[in-house]
């Protein structure tokens, strides 16, 4: 498996950031590489970090010309569909291996989809599904992801309504890859969006991190280390509707983002970005279970760097926050809800955490992914 | 280039098909083979024929379950959402090579889904696109590739508004392809389905058919023989809108369906088996390039099983053909168009070909496709 996010990285300058606020420590602040230093594709271009902010930014948008309408593509788009407000949202998945502890592409691809509506506040409705097929995959193969996905769709509450196969003759014929894209309605009241974060908004996780992406690596060639952990893979449209229906009413809810690809660190990192606020967390706050700790400790990873599939961060308003907090506990996705953090006037785009020994430290969005091919 | 889905149907047995009206010829026909016999996905299984069709039957919709609602998968679904009808729809692409006369992959991947969503009479509004790219993919390929995208959507009249990008490390760092969904607003009025297809429907075609198919096969590996053909990739919704717009109002056209993979032949025989009526057309009047034909001539291929991005075939209410042929021939994409036949009470299912000589064929639905990876 190549992880040649973690090469980039090595051979690329460490400079100290321009512009950020005096006081952040900057230390272990990578620049990020300019695209134009690439001419072909890495595996980070896929890992959500800063590589792929980079490809999206310098050559997709300008690419794309006026029909990307100067927006930064996001994880889920809002469309205006006649008089109805609709969240829309695509995903490919090219997991390896196919089947993981915990579950397979199929509940990924699934799951995945339905968050990334449900965090614009949606109620995932339908589904489309295409496939990639490698000529020589086992149908047998096939099939056990198809019947996860229908028992993940079912699960979800979401119709999968149309679809699409094709079948390439490169590979080894193991390959299978997925894209899944949504559709959900938006209730009225309901508004969701990073312009919409303030500071004093308390951060909510809604449970452990690094699950999904322990479980995947562990079962990875050369990589096992014996953990009886499982991939959190989950759809989490039933613990947003419990959030956005407490008596504070769905508008105390500002922001939500399910943390995948690049893990915590990631959702928080782009959101204190594109909401221009500085997010403060404390460290002891993230819920984070034993082994995968463990296994993070071994393997030289930082959890909030690992992907999870079943967990989201909340930005709400203070005032509402042990309301929505509760709301969240009694939900069974939502059992290890936590306050991990605020956010905050000062470092505006910049994400600290705040370690044991009460010092500070700079979050930054990883470069490309600590494992390629999770999601 | 694996021609696995000739193989296929080499193997298979050859038997007269049961069931079939009386004095329909059966020359040629071939059973189709049981998905069962198969433990694994052939190229064929992507190409749009029959063995796509027993992959859905087969193993896609028992596997998916109740999440697929019983219904049969199609290129595109209706969807109420809200007081909105919602066309949606997805593609994805794995087209070798990525470039060829009159265009690539990237327009392919926009005028794709944006047709497949204006078969519903939708007006398509809005794209998600999701990249999945091998490690060593060139920048400069994708750039150019995604240039185009930006073209052609915005030719379209339709906005990329989400996305997603993977990358894998299989492959030999050329691989690209993209998966295409579209959702568009059906307006009032519209309704077009195979359901409301009835005996004495006229059957009109939009244009010359298998520039597409010709202009692929002719820049693959050891395939080249010199012509000049272009593939007729074009976003169709235009044209739609245009034949729906006549004095005849939008109920005179009863479903409509783009001819891609399979060819027309594969259009007609899918509507006549989802219809439930017999079609039949006039060989002669289909319009065929002159290059087209003597490239399928060489190659030993019948025009109508050959790829097309741009055409589509229109059932409309015998009273109103002429006027909605006006429409069309008054569109750019549509100057050729011509009435080529008529739906029938006779041999529900069954599409047959009258020849030049008198004589009339059955045309059957290819069992994989002619040339794997052409859209």
């Amino acid at each position: 498996m190549a992880e040649t996010d973690a090469d980039v990285a090595s051979t690329g300058p460490v400079e100290t950031q321009q512009g950020t606020a005096p006081g952040v420590d900057v230390e272990g602040w990578t620049c990020p590489m300019p695209l134009r230093d690439h001419d072909r594709i890495v595996a980070g271009h896929g890992g959500g970090g800063k590589l792929s902010a980079e490809l999206i930014e310098h050559l997709f948008l300008p690419a794309f010309g006026p029909a990307a309408n100067g927006a930064t593509p996001t994880d889920a788009a809002t469309l205006e569909l006649g008089s109805s407000r609709v969240a829309f949202s695509t995903d490919s998945f090219v997991v390896d291996p196919l089947f993981f502890p915990g579950g397979n592409i199929g509940d990924l691809a699934i799951n995945g989809t339905v968050n990334d509506v449900a965090m614009l506040g949606a109620i995932p409705l339908a589904l489309s599904t295409a496939f990639i097929l490698e000529e020589g995959l086992e149908l047998a193969v096939l099939g056990r992801v198809v019947q996860t996905m229908g028992r993940a769709a079912t699960a979800a509450g979401v119709q999968l309504v149309t679809g699409d196969t094709k079948v390439t003759d490169t590979g080894d014929g193991s390959g299978l890859t997925v894209t899944t894209t949504g559709v959900g309605l938006i209730p009225d009241r309901v508004e969701l969006a990073p312009g919409r974060i303030r500071p004093g908004d308390k951060v909510i996780l809604s449970g452990q991190i690094g699950d999904h992406g322990i479980a995947v690596m562990s079962v990875r060639e050369g990589l096992q280390f014996g953990t009886d952990i499982a991939s959190d893979s989950a759809p989490l449209a039933g613990l947003v509707a419990a959030m956005l229906g407490t008596a504070a009413g769905p508008g105390v809810v500002h922001c939500l983002r399910d943390a995948t690809r690049g893990g915590m660190a990631a959702s928080l990192c782009e959101l204190a970005t594109s909401a221009g606020v500085g997010i403060s967390y404390v460290e002891r706050s993230v819920p984070v279970a034993e082994p995968v700790r463990s296994a993070c400790s071994f393997l030289g990873l930082d959890p909030i760097h690992v992907a999870n599939e079943g967990k989201l961060v909340a930005f709400v308003d203070p005032d509402a926050a042990e309301e929505v907090l509760d709301a969240m506990r009694d939900h069974e996705l939502g059992h290890q809800a936590a306050i991990i953090g605020e956010v905050v006037d000062d470092h505006p785009g910049i994400v600290v955490a705040r370690t044991g020994i009460g010092a500070t430290r700079v979050v930054d969005l990883p470069l490309g992914e600590q494992l390629p091919r999770i999601c």
